[in-house]
């Protein structure tokens, strides 16, 4: 076990919870078998503490700045990717012929999960670089693949996502780059991108910039946007690099934590100079993008778990070795204090944490392997399924562990007292960092929006049932199990409010009209995040209750954990459900109505 | 109106719900009026403006420092402090014959808000002499009060409270300073404190400590810690300077936010010359000491609602000036975008802070007026009522504000998106000092067993009975009211769950015992908190819809604002009370039955 992730912890998600050692039967990862992915998560994991803990802090404190015109950034930083690079964690997911190692997505995300958890800032680059990567994978012609896809998968170059403008984050349709036609195929890309992740530095040979833009005369709003590649080097056909493109920093920005990640406004073209490519057909840039964003958000949703986790587990430690206070019940002052871990409080605050990162990680994973089902998996009916629960579960798992970690990050700090409210403990850090989370990659109020106006009712509610039936199935396996019976009873009750509540809502929306439907969907989505997350907590039981029996000892106190942190979700998270039911039923307009003058 | 506090909302508060203006019938206060209340907050909110304000960022930017031995503060603060000492408001609650201008506390309070809005890490200087101060006029003796008191009082000597130590911080049963008793009636000082806001600096001529040590021999436990007077520089007994007592700076702790509050390790007496006054009798040090931590918890309480405060109105202002995205019914990508402070979902994080914030301000004024009314009020039984509500309400307005006015916080970065996540907007500092408030000055851990183990079953539960009485009282007025009479049905609901639960919980207490009856009592605290912000809320809807008839246009818009807000926590967290009350009901045991070895 590390000091910011649980092994025991992995294989119990992999293995017991997700059936990944099923995966090697299907055709594609049929060279894998349990040991190789064994094998891939203990090099994540030595690679993590040896390269990607140390400097964790110390990139924070020495944020990236500029040195004569370029990007300064802590040596630690390129040194650990190159370790990465080398193992060959940028591209292990993709196909032999593309340079990867066809591993399951399951077990890749498995993987990156501890070094998000041992430095999340700089697990950023690959991250990035991974998306893009992907996307141009999908989308890509065959020449831009042979082109960019070789350098991006061995890592030998970087790649962002460049989306937003200072006038147009959360509103895209908005964005005012503009894309011009040349006669030779290319385009002149003009205008300026801002909170450019990985948006420029030293770190790698190349950028390879997605850049959102408008081609002239395009129709306005979302269908008149396209997708560029915009290297920062121009690229020649075979692949080496030719001159600098017109692309030019414009400035750092200064993060209240994530600090090791640069942040950048980049401007595009203001010489005039800027040469892009189009990606796929004109005017279809958002759906590509979305592409990538729909990974990206699941990636936020595992960084925001693993902050979580790495606080988790620091603050369990030091409950451990802390002696505090006594029991209320022992008066007597010359007694030895107790370590705070015995203190009822305490296990609440640690319960919460676990309740919390165990949750989101186990969604997380779970996610995973449905990319894998989508996939590869042989029934083309459980492909399309896999799709269609992706879609529901996205916003969810992009927005819940961003604030539900994040207050897990807050508890960790609570345990450790004034300590951890200093800056020589880690926890604080944590808070920081997680705080970015609930905001890129679509503001948490963008994916109740994406929740409950697009995923909820798309496809006739096609994925909302299917995930109803999933829960249902959950269910009906766990009432079978007598030390889980009840939480199946609760977790019925809950998707039973979902239900009525989503029903009632949809069958006033027409009437009511799309903004008074939509009001409370930051709402609604925590309302469903939380019934999917005692889902998971559901599941992960069913499979502690079944096991224990049978266990060592050392499994049964880690099977005890995982009923005792489901029975703390039901008891403390899960009733919160109901409540908020009631309020989305009525399609309550207290925040509708609300007048600006009346602040 | 400032940036950062509602001047309007100050005047609601004191006039229209807490009736101030009718104090100086009491003669105390009889040389006041309106106009002299009115006259010391707009003294206050101009130096606020002029000297706390402007430097609340660089003070977050350059932290104290050691500098050849001594703590370098940026000299804007000992500007703003003298300041603030000219305008006399080091003392003006105290006694015409102290030096003071017996200014009701509840204008005091009020008048302090704006400093603490403005800049809460240089307002804890002030805020720590004063309480200090207030300490030594109340246990002091005669001689002390004229040492000490006068110097202090007007502001040229600064005050701590030294009472935590590296290995006691919640256990102050632990302390391990020693007091040995000198012939002359001194003591010699001996240990280590931490944590000590205003340590060392050089703000001030003198730094006057309030230190809990043991004397030798004394019982062990709580039972045996007094409390000692122990200046950096010695006084003689005319109040001139004396030479400097071995008093010094073990080192300064590096925080993640309140940063311009100096936070220091102590050393008592290392070179065996550590001279201190014993205040009151020997083994009452913790008795006197709670006296100034109750207002120390008030006062933190407030500083927490003030950074909330100043969050919501920066996030408010920019909500109304940043344009993007339209409203999900407008499809015209052509269409001019709007404010943001147009969108439910903004509206949504705007009502939740101004529901906090407002609703916190309320209770922190009104128990400032408990203090009055405990000091000043003719009638003997009001006198006695005051303190027991204050007794009562004290861990609640530290606690309740100092989780939700953070969470306020956490909202006002959001609105501002990835802008709010930079440092060069103000609101990622408000977050980052409020997270140090649920720590000191007892966590809210602490808070929540002080609460249900100590304040609801004194006195055979007096003071809860009184607090459900007056929660009674107001509900009675506004059921009479029509625009409130729906909220006084559901705060009746409400009450009516905090006293079964309240009642079923102290039924299982002595079968179950302490530690079973006090596992959840942070829950406790937070369902209880709910109600009485609620009431807050009730009180302060009762007066708008009162006044709403008759009012100006302008006011009607304030009047309505906090009609809104009160609908807000009504429909939006009031309901949390129940699910709190069905888990407390019961003595859950999840908490208290999880073991070590289980996480």
């Amino acid at each position: 076990m590390t000091s910011y992730l649980n092994r025991r912890d992995v294989q119990f998600m992999l293995y017991e919870l997700l059936d990944a050692q099923k995966l090697p039967e299907r055709a594609p990862y049929a060279d894998h078998s349990r040991e190789t992915f064994d094998d891939t998560l203990t090099l994540a994991q030595s690679l993590a503490e040896k390269y990607f803990a140390p400097h964790n802090r110390e990139a924070d404190l020495n944020e990236p700045h500029v040195v004569d015109g370029k990007v300064a950034i802590i040596p630690q930083v390129k040194e650990a990717l190159e370790a990465f690079r080398k193992a060959g964690f940028f591209g292990a997911h993709h196909a032999y012929d593309l340079g990867g190692m066809q591993l399951p997505g399951v077990v890749f995300q498995a993987a990156q999960a501890h070094f998000q958890a041992a430095n999340v800032s700089t697990s950023a680059y690959p991250f990035l670089t991974i998306g893009n990567a992907n996307l141009i994978a999908a989308f890509g012609s065959e020449a831009q693949k042979t082109k960019y896809l070789p350098k991006l998968i061995s890592g030998e170059w970087f790649g962002t996502m460049a989306l937003s403008e200072p006038q147009a984050g959360s509103s895209l349709a908005d964005i005012l780059t503009t894309a011009t036609p040349l006669d030779d195929g290319r385009f002149l890309i003009s205008g300026t991108k801002m909170w450019i992740s990985g948006g420029e530095h030293e770190l790698s040979e190349n950028i390879v910039h997605l850049v959102l833009a408008r081609i002239k005369d395009a129709p306005k709003g979302v269908k008149g946007i396209s997708l560029f590649i915009v290297p920062r080097s121009r690229v020649n056909d075979d692949g080496s690099l030719g001159e600098r493109n017109d692309v030019n920093l414009g400035g750092l920005l200064h993060k209240m934590g994530y600090r090791g990640t640069t942040s950048t406004v980049l401007n595009f073209g203001e010489n005039g100079a800027c040469l892009g490519e189009l990606v796929g057909e004109p005017n279809k840039g958002l759906t590509y993008m979305f592409h990538m964003m729909n990974e990206a958000r699941i990636g936020v949703g595992m960084g925001a778990t693993m902050l979580g986790y790495a606080g988790y587990l620091y603050s369990l430690e030091y409950a451990k070795t802390r002696p505090q206070g006594r029991k209320a019940s022992n008066k007597d002052p010359l007694s030895e204090q107790r370590m705070i871990v015995e203190h009822a409080d305490v296990k609440r605050m640690l319960l919460m944490q676990k309740a919390y990162v165990e949750g989101a990680f186990a969604l997380g994973l779970y996610l995973a392997s449905l990319v894998d089902d989508q996939r590869t998996h042989p029934d083309e009916a459980k492909r399309r399924e896999a799709g269609l629960l992706l879609d529901i579960l996205t916003p969810i798992m992009k927005a819940w562990p961003s604030d539900f970690c994040l207050e897990a990050n807050k508890q960790a700090i609570q345990i450790l007292g004034g300590y951890g409210y200093t800056r020589e403990y880690p926890v604080e850090q944590y808070y920081r960092d997680n705080r970015l989370n609930p905001i890129h990659e679509g503001t948490n109020g963008i994916q109740g929006l994406d929740l409950l106006g697009r995923k909820v009712t798309m496809e006739n509610g096609a994925a909302f049932k299917l995930l109803a039936r999933e829960l249902q199935a959950s269910i009906d396996e766990a009432f079978a199990v007598p030390d889980v019976e009840l939480f199946a009873g609760e977790l019925a009750d809950a998707l039973r409010v979902v239900r009525q509540t989503t029903g009632d809502m949809l069958g006033q929306a027409g009437e009511a009209g799309p903004d008074v439907f939509l009001a409370n969907a930051s709402l609604y989505l925590e309302m469903l995040g939380h019934t999917v997350i005692a889902w998971m907590w559901l599941r992960q039981a069913t499979v502690a209750a079944k096991a224990l029996g049978s266990a060592s000892e050392a499994d049964q106190d880690f099977y005890r954990g995982k009923l005792q942190a489901c029975r703390y979700f039901y008891r403390f998270d899960l009733p919160k459900v109901k409540p908020l039911g009631d309020l989305l039923r009525t399609l309550d307009r207290t925040t509708y109505e609300m007048q600006p003058q009346w602040f």
